[in-house]
Order: C-alpha cells, then sequence, then structure tokens
C-alpha cells in the first residue's frame, strides 16, 4: 500500500527526451505508466495497455503529440481517450486512465492516485532548482528494496561509517548524538560534528572550494523527510569556530542532498539521487566530478538495501530493533501509515 | 487447455536429424516429449521421462533405434516400453507413454491427445510442400505467449503497417477494409488493395521475379486458419490491372506464408513459420534471401506479443476490444473453443 | 525436512581463510548462517541475521573476532549475543542464534538443530586426513537438487557408464553384480570386477604409480554411506589376481573417493568431493592432476541430477523404480528416515 493522491518523481525530463518520439514506460505505486509528450509539448502519462488488444503503449511512438499503439496504430490521447484508429469509429472505445503530471524542477512528477483530487499547489517546494546561485546534479538508481528500507538508509547517517567508509563516513558520525524532531509532516534529524577531520569527499569539496583540505572542520548533516518520500539533506563542513552550518560562504563548503523516492512494487523502488550545492555553481566539471563521486558512493547502499530486502522477506515475522539512531526512520513511517490511514478512511459529508 | 486430438508440428526433420544420434526434448500442449528415430529411422515420440529414476531421456542417446537414458542405460522403445536394462528384467517396468508420429512436408507431426483416436487422415494436406514447382524455407521461433496471440496476430495483418513499417508494412492495409468468412472450421479472411506502390519486400520479389519493382501493382493477402492452429497466407502482388490474385504467373510475385503454430505451455508456443512460393523454385539462394528476410520480419513480432502476454497476466479481468479487424482472431478462437468443448464432452454410446 | 542434530561440512576452512577478514554466508538446511573467526581464533557460525534492521550480518568484517554487521556496525559474537555497538547499551537486544561448530580434517563442521545437543564426540572419523601416509585434494559444487539425489548417485555406481564413459565408466560395472548390506546406519554397497581392463582414470592412476596401464586389472567399488549424507567410496585396481582390494601396495592404485553432501535447501546442496590417496602422497602435482580429472568427472553428474530435479518437480507423485542396482540409494534413504522419525519423536523423561 502507498500514499497516492500525492506527487512522485516519476523520471527526469531528460530520461524522456533522451529516447525522442518514443514514450517511456515505468511503474509509480503498482501503476503503469506510458509517459509521453503531448500535442502541446507537455508532458503527459497514461495507462500503458492499449484497449485495442493490450499491447504496452509504451512499445509505441509519439506522433504529433499522440501515442499510437506500435501493434495496430490506435492513436492515444493525453486524457487517456482513444483519438483515431485507421479505419475505426473510436467514439465507444473504453478510456484508459490518465495521470496528472506537472513538469518542474527538471523532473517529471505524477499523481497515481485519485485524479479528482490532484492539486498542483501540493506540489513541493525546492529554492535551490532553477535557481542561478546554484547547480545541481544527480542520477537515478533501480532498487530492489521496498522504498521505505531507502528512507531508514537516510534518516540514519550513522550507516556512512560502515557502508561509505572510504568517502563521507569517519567514526565521530557514530560518536555524536543526533537530535531527531517531528514538526507538522517533517521529520528532522540533525548531527553536529566539531572540529574534526574532514573524511575524503568534504576534503575534495573544500579543495573545489578554495579551503585547505588539512584543516579542522564543523561538519553538519540535518535530514528532513516530507512525505510522500522526498528527503533533502543539509550537508557541508565549515573550518573549525566559523559557525557551522551558520558559517559565511567563504568559510565553509556546503550541499543538499537529494533524494525522491518513488516507490515501484512493495519491494521495488525509483531512487532519484543528486546534489544541490550553492559554491562554484557554474563550474560544470565539478558538478560532474561530485555526480559521479555521490554515484559511487550511493550504490555502495544498493547491495546491502537489496539483500536487507531479502533477509527480511525470509523472516518476515521477526521484529527490528528501533534504537535512538532508527528515530528519523521509526518517525517517518510514522507520518506514512498516518496519511495511508487518512487515505484509506472514508469521507464524510454534511 | 488445449485441442489434443489433432495434429501439431512438434519439429521440422532437421532440427532432429542435425542432433545426430541424440533425441529432441520439446513440449507440446504441457506434454514433455523425447522425439527419436526408432529402430526402423522411423521417427517415434515419447514421454521424456526415464521410469528407472526420472530423468529426462532427452538427455541420453539413440542406440540402435531405442532411446538410452543417459543416466543408467535403460533402453525405451519407441511404444514407451522399456527394451532392456543392463542386468535388470525389465518386463515388469511401467510404460511410459508414447506419441503418435507422422514424418510428412519436412516436420513431425504429433499427436498429444488420447492415442487411440490418433488418425492420420486427419492430417492436413498442402499442395506446395514435396511439390518442385514449388520452393519452400522457413524457420522456427519460440515465444513466450499465448498461441492464440499469434493466431490475432496473424489473422489480423493491419499490424504490418506498424510492425513491419520498414519491409511489408504500407498505410494501404489499414485503409483497405478486410473481408472475414467461416466455411466450417476454417476461417478466411481476404484484403485486396489496388494500383498501389509495392512496399520493400515485394519489390525485392518483384526484382526476383523478373518484374519492375517500381510499377503499380494490386496486392492481395488472403489468411486461411484451420485448427487447431495452422494459418496458410496467400500473400502477393501482380502488375496492376492484371487481375490480381488471378493474374498470369509472368504478371505477379506470389507466395505463400506457411504458419504452424503449436503450443508448449499456457503462455508460450513454438512458432514454425515460412515461405512457399510458386516462382523461380530451383533459385536456392532466393530461398535463403527469402528465408532471412521473412525471419527478420517476423521477429519484429516477438517482442510485442511478449510484452502483450506480460500486460495480459498483469490485468486478467480487463476485456479487450473485438474490432472488424479482429474479426479473424475471433473466429479462430470461436472454432478452437467448440472443438474444445467438443473434446471434453463425454461421450454416449447408444 | 532434514536430520539437523547431527554434523554437516559447511565449507572448507580454506574457503574461509581466501576471504580474509569477511565472513562467509551460507545455507544449511534451510539455516542461513554468517561463519567467521572469534577472538580465540575459532570458527564460529551465527544467524546470518543482524538483530538491529535484518541486515545480513555476512556483508559485514570481522573485527577483532567480532561480527561487524556491514550497515550500522553493531558487533556480534560469537555466542550470537551483541557485544557492542555505537553509541548503544546493547544488553536487552535479541540475541540470535549460534551454532556449533568444529573445525575438523580441513573443513568446518556445523550442527544446524538443537544446540543443547551439539555433541563433539558424534563427529565422524576419519583415517586419511590428517596422515601423513595420505594426500587429499577436491573441490566443491553448487547443486540445483534434493541431496538425496546425490546420495543415491553415489550409491549406484553403474551410472558411470553412462554419465562418465570417457573417464571411469565400463560396461563392466554394469554387468557385474554388486552386493548391498546394511550395518546399523552405514550402508555398504561393493562390486569387485576381475581380469578387465582400466578405464582412462584408472590408466592414469596406474601410471602414476609405476603401474603398467595396459595390463589387465581386478577393480573394485565399494561405497560406505554413514548418515547424515557422508559418503566414503574404496575404488581402485590392481594387477588382475594380486588379491584386488587386499593386493600389496605395489600392486595396486588405489584411493577413497570422499563425499560431504550437505543440504542447502529442499532442492539444492552443497557438494563437498575429493580423493584421498594412499600412494605418492607427496606428489602435489599428481594431487591437482587427480583434484582436476574427478573435477571434470563430477561436473558431469551435475546437469543429469539438476534436470532429474526438475522433472521429479513436474511428475511429484510418479513412483520412481527401486532396482536392485538402486539398493544402496533405498537403504540410505531409510537410515535417513528412520533418523527423521527419531528426532521428531517427543522424548519422553521419566
Amino acid at each position: 500500500m502507498f500514499i497516492k493522491n500525492t506527487w512522485y518523481v516519476a523520471c527526469a525530463l531528460t530520461e524522456l527526451e533522451a529516447l525522442g518520439d518514443k514514450p517511456l514506460g515505468r511503474t509509480i505505486c503498482n501503476e503503469q505508466m506510458a509517459i509521453f509528450k503531448g500535442p502541446d509539448g507537455k508532458v503527459a502519462a497514461v495507462e500503458d495497455f492499449c484497449p485495442h488488444r493490450g499491447a504496452p503503449l509504451s512499445l509505441g511512438k509519439v506522433c504529433k503529440g499522440h501515442l499510437q499503439c506500435g501493434y495496430h496504430g490506435l492513436e492515444m490521447g493525453v486524457d487517456g481517450k482513444t483519438v483515431q484508429m485507421p479505419g475505426q469509429r473510436v467514439r465507444g472505445f473504453p478510456a484508459i486512465k490518465a495521470f496528472a503530471v506537472v513538469e518542474r524542477y527538471g523532473f517529471v512528477w505524477v499523481w497515481p492516485g485519485d485524479q479528482a483530487k490532484a492539486d498542483v499547489a501540493q506540489m513541493p517546494v525546492f529554492e535551490f532548482f532553477d535557481n542561478p546561485a546554484w547547480a545541481y546534479g544527480g542520477g537515478l538508481y533501480h532498487v530492489q528494496a521496498d522504498y521505505r528500507l531507502m528512507i531508514d538508509n537516510l534518516m540514519d547517517l550513522t550507516h556512512e561509517t560502515y557502508v561509505h567508509a572510504n568517502s563521507i563516513g569517519q567514526p565521530e558520525i557514530d560518536e555524536t548524538p543526533c537530535e531527531t524532531k517531528v514538526e507538522g509532516d517533517q521529520v528532522i534529524l540533525q548531527r553536529h560534528m566539531e572540529g574534526i577531520q574532514a573524511p575524503p569527499f568534504w576534503q575534495m569539496a573544500m579543495s573545489a572550494n578554495g579551503l585547505d583540505p588539512q584543516a579542522k572542520v564543523d561538519r553538519w548533516q540535518i535530514c528532513r523527510f516530507t512525505p510522500p518520500s522526498h528527503i533533502m539533506i543539509d550537508v557541508g563542513v565549515a573550518l573549525a569556530g566559523k559557525g557551522g552550518f551558520d558559517a559565511a560562504p567563504e568559510h565553509k563548503a556546503y550541499s543538499v542532498v537529494v533524494d525522491f523516492i518513488t516507490p515501484e512494487t512493495e519491494t521495488s523502488h525509483w531512487y532519484h539521487w543528486g546534489m544541490a550545492r550553492q559554491f562554484k555553481p557554474h563550474d560544470t566539471d565539478l558538478t560532474d566530478k561530485i555526480r559521479a563521486g555521490q554515484g559511487g558512493i550511493f550504490n555502495e547502499d544498493m547491495e546491502m538495501l537489496q539483500l536487507q530486502q531479502v533477509n527480511i522477506n525470509k523472516w518476515p515475522d521477526r521484529k527490528l530493533l528501533m534504537l535512538n539512531i532508527d528515530s528519523g526512520g521509526v518517525q517517518s513511517r510514522r507520518i506514512i501509515d498516518r496519511l495511508l490511514a487518512e487515505e484509506h478512511t472514508p469521507e464524510v459529508t454534511a
């Protein structure tokens, strides 16, 4: 069960554009979709099922904004209604589901649930996208694990010490207590480490930002979960004693780890990850270097999460521990559970 | 459920012969068979299960017409009875099923159902095999889809416009209405297109047959379904106005697409495809060229059918449309359903 | 269902040591284990499930004899109790199962069942390991088949004639009756062939041992099954008329085929195979040559057993024959069934 009356990242716009006149087939919250650009150039998403003979529409191609089935040429419109088909009157053809779509921040966002409730006003807002003072680079992983395991992973960064020992991990993460608070539907978990040596990834960022990579630093991690499954993590280092997170820009290297976690099925998800940074935003080589580094680091989590899922499948009744370090994931899951319950509560009208 | 009291193509004789002294293991209508040449050189088929310890007999080899199990040397006869086994008295060994076999037209045909009803007189008759005025070339595909999806495919050639756009497809197929009729157990669907440009495949055939490939032509497609799942399609082009299908041989390029569709399981089948042609029957280079072309074209259907099957599996309750263009498949399925019902009706004896 | 209150080979010590500071994950009788060297250098085995978040402990590493989870650093002790975890009090953490382990004969042995009953005195005893008069070489195969199919295979060597026709098989095996006897929990099946030509593998061994490979020989096979699933096979050839199995060492080439068959799941097992020999024990090149030969021969059984398993899965209700040649397997299975029943009989206390 997923929260479905909400916006999820379906794909990056670049993914869709790389396909030319082909649509993109993707499953979001168990809904199979064919995503394509309609007659006005706007992205649309419809069920990936041709009403004629059940062929996947995603095998077809886009002709003047209609999605032409690759089997017998039925042309599907952005609203899920058949536009035309050679030699046929199509008015009586059954419609397929069309999904509300928003293009924003370089991504295609879809609303997989009740279309009557799709509400653009509920789109999350991010200051760093489409902002010339910031740069963004990222990628996509397809992960064979419950999307909530990825939330757990990102809302407890003590795993960095073990999973990412050679890049961003360091013992001080384990040694420094974290603080978790819930504000409405948001969970915020933070950890501030003072007067430490920067780990390799941050030494690289310090050098890129003109700072001495060997200098002692204050390091912070502020994880922010918002439903359904977006996690933004303020991460950075400032020269020790300059104010940490609040230090002046010239004393720090600072960025936001961006995680859009989109459920595919109960045991798989699409993980759109990236990093937004405020320093050297025009240095595209640096963007590429960070993307490569981050991609490598995040790839280290894949095996762990996927085999954790295998283990949980084998021992479904075994209770897991919920320690203080797990509070970020625990609180996030509580919010998900509450919203799920609300979504499935019958509405009462006066 | 399959019509089982009937003849299916199990394999091409060349497939079996290519294996030397090894048998061929194949599943037909859920019946696992080991096919081999018996003591008289005639092809036989028995269950692929050694009565000794359950090893697949198809892993063994043929010794003087007996199928010797590759595990402990039990020798199976063409009648499903054990002939001998080192150091054993085999008379009490349980027999395995033996399937009636006919070798004809270059194929091995089997009767997977009630062996008491196997009747050579029910073998279909084809004029173009073993006929020096004709040439034949073909191949085999293993398709992960219900065999009836292949029947639908072949009994509605409007898909050529989309799936085979670069070879035999052309818009005129969509634009020209087809006519479907049922004659006993046979379904005939035909389409005649007049005064059109030949598509690439037929231009090649026209050149091969000494005709100007750029000339306007009359083109025909006459699909004939006969149970359980054989489809012969008269296809060809004649110079425009020369009589179409009935034109004199020197004005046309004409052939028969041969489709023997053999169910393997509920969601997979063996597709023996080929082309029989009346022109230049002794030109073996042309046979090879046509086979390569046809193989490439038919391969374009594989992905579509297999993913259509995946989609149907996911939405098993969703009704598909039955348009006029689908009438060939619809009528063919009706005949299959009627014969299936007949096969499962208890016989009444006076 | 497996006999679980007994010792199985979990792995070769060399397998574990090749992993350095990494543990070895392995499933034995459906029990998933992480195997590692504890603080005293002794091998330990615990459930492969971190009590914190369910990650496989086998993805972690060994730190000073504790198994550190690769996700968040929990350190597991050899007794299944958490030793420590950064920033946590671990006393209340749920314990996981720890398995009794014995290191002997170059292997790690585990007791997958009731740990209260684990009894080192029940370890099998082999004279040829750790004995300078003998040499041993072997390997490991992972087989997708019920472990009892491997017992059947090894307790009926008539299959050698068919499966291993080019190495150790010869028609005389089939032609010579075997004798089976049961002594307590042991099944002994023997076959003595006199005045025959040695097959290729034994010709090689004769040459290695300074005997004329073309000389007529007496050949023996004495298979000894002991529960749960160990099979030792005395195999060899002696110059004809010199006493066969009892001939003086200079007239024979003689060894013991060692088979430790460890169930993984109901339809898969770990097959530790090897050969112990009394001739030229210090010739490591010969050890390698025999290992390569034996590995190749035993690999010929893999396809047969795995496809036999597939066939048995398809026809689960079909009875298999139990011929005289099968008596070794039949008697071995009877002992397994009896011990299984005993293991599942409630104990009565006075």
